[in-house]
């Protein structure tokens, strides 16, 4: 680890990748984001703050996408490490990444392909969330085919998507008198800060030990079933909820009556929060390591402290 | 206007899509939206709510998407009106709607392409903004040499992105003790509910006043320079704050100086609070209609009434 790689992040203004790209900056790294301009025009104050962020921080940006190969090739040359944190609907496009990374001749010494949610290898999901984690598996095999040194990161649950409404889909806040769980509410999920994300996944890209493994974010603090989660925050707001169980029947049934792309959402949360694929296997040495016992300094938001965001 | 028209909404999960498709439902029509499923999958929770409002509200979601011709040809051939509110990096490949619509056969009564900002036709934009609004108005000419009917939502600038900082640009919130300001801050400018915007928009649909012509949305209430707009909200609390004033040739060397996409996002801030062209012309018949003359009936949110949310 004598300098830090310098590191290019695609789809650098989603929803966690302006997360890395942030603490790529704040690291240290040489840090640069693939945007493309014509994406600035909607919604462009909102834009200008997001790009303004990065320029204050020291990300340089870079004009392209994943479609124009020039500007991926050429900004694939200037790093050492590539990071993609694009979204579901061209994951199976960064096919062009990998081409692009073997054909650019540059000594790429890790390239983090688009995970960023639980373990797709090792998942129960159902149908359609079963083929929306294939296309991430796909990937998996394609980066391990070429020979691109990689590490997927398995972050498990974003906890500003989770913890707004108390872990429950479909509702805007927090629980006022019901709280809707799936299935026992005692499986274990992991909620992680989506900046911790970011930290953690830079982390990963120099250090030997995540070569050709998964990262997994299991931070102790943040690994609760449904039924603590909301137990700890009656307790921070001195009241009770009704617990309203969803059967797993009852969830399966739900999936199998939703039309496309609700049953999709379904079949994701089932995976989560009724087969419990974010923590029912242990990490063995030979294929992942966890994230808060490589890098101990990293002080975590825990999700007690997430919610006091909330009180 | 014997029964009101099925409305198919591309891009419906979008920013403005969202309020038009509820706005459609809500004014009874059967509408129904294009949805990829894939993009369900990134944040689940957020896009579960979405969607569970989309069929709280009645809206029948169809798998596709403008790149999937067979399911833009289907959903065409449901519906009498089709509404784009494709984001930037979409708009050229309307022409993918404009040639389905034709070769459907299916008797489309109004088509309104993806707009829903100043008129593209009469803006003083410079480059880089004068290039990306020359998208839209290629767009404009393709359908006008197509034959369809259509209507263009001039709906200019959205409450939601200009309001909550003031009409400040790469802020997070409202000013405390500094306001910047481009220009000489009395250039008037158009500020629109999002939900409002949907309403008109979706008004306009049956509407023989508004065929073939642009629907200027400038609710007099919501018309404001942006010296006033302060002096409103310093008002509101009790509070002056310092007016720190850009000049456009400032405004301009910063365009130039600034790489993609920054330049692009000042570019369209000095269109709009410079230039401005949201409001630098009259409407006149042979072009343009305004939506709250045409509809006196909607309880549009003016301005005062939007930032009284933020006290």
């Amino acid at each position: 680890m004598a300098s830090k790689s310098k590191i290019l992040v695609i789809g650098a203004t989603g929803y966690i990748g302006k997360h890395i790209a942030l603490a790529s900056a704040r690291e240290g790294h040489s840090t640069f984001a693939l945007v493309r301009a014509a994406a600035a025009a909607d919604q462009p104050l909102a834009k200008a703050k997001l790009l303004q962020d990065f320029q204050a921080a020291g990300v340089t940006l870079l004009d392209g996408d994943l479609y124009d190969r020039a500007s991926l090739v050429s900004a694939i040359k200037q790093v050492d490490v590539v990071i993609s944190a694009v979204g579901q609907s061209q994951l199976k496009d960064q096919t062009k990444i990998i081409d692009a990374i073997k054909d650019s001749g540059a000594h790429i010494k890790r390239f983090l392909p688009s995970e960023f949610t639980l373990d797709v290898d090792r998942s129960n999901a159902v149908e359609p969330a079963k083929s929306a984690f294939a296309l991430k598996v796909q990937i998996r095999r394609a980066v391990e085919a070429s020979g691109i040194p990689y590490t997927y990161v398995s972050s498990n649950g974003f906890a500003g998507q989770w913890l707004p409404t108390l872990g429950q889909a479909g509702v805007t806040g927090l629980p006022t008198d019901k709280v809707v769980i799936l299935g026992d509410g005692n499986v274990k999920v992991v909620f992680v800060d989506e900046d911790d994300i970011g930290t953690y996944t830079v982390k990963a890209v120099d250090d030997p030990r995540t070569l050709n493994k998964v990262l997994y974010l299991r931070p102790p603090n943040n690994i609760l079933s449904h039924n603590e989660l909301v137990s700890v925050w009656e307790k921070k707001v001195g009241k009770t909820f009704e617990r309203v169980y969803v059967s797993e029947e009852e969830a399966l049934k739900k999936i199998q009556e939703s039309s496309d792309p609700l049953n999709l959402i379904y079949a994701i949360l089932h995976s989560v929060s009724i087969k419990g694929d974010e923590t029912n296997f242990e990490i063995e040495p030979s294929f992942g390591v966890e994230a808060s016992e490589l890098y101990p300094d990293v002080k975590y938001t825990s999700v007690d402290e997430y919610l006091n965001r909330f009180l």
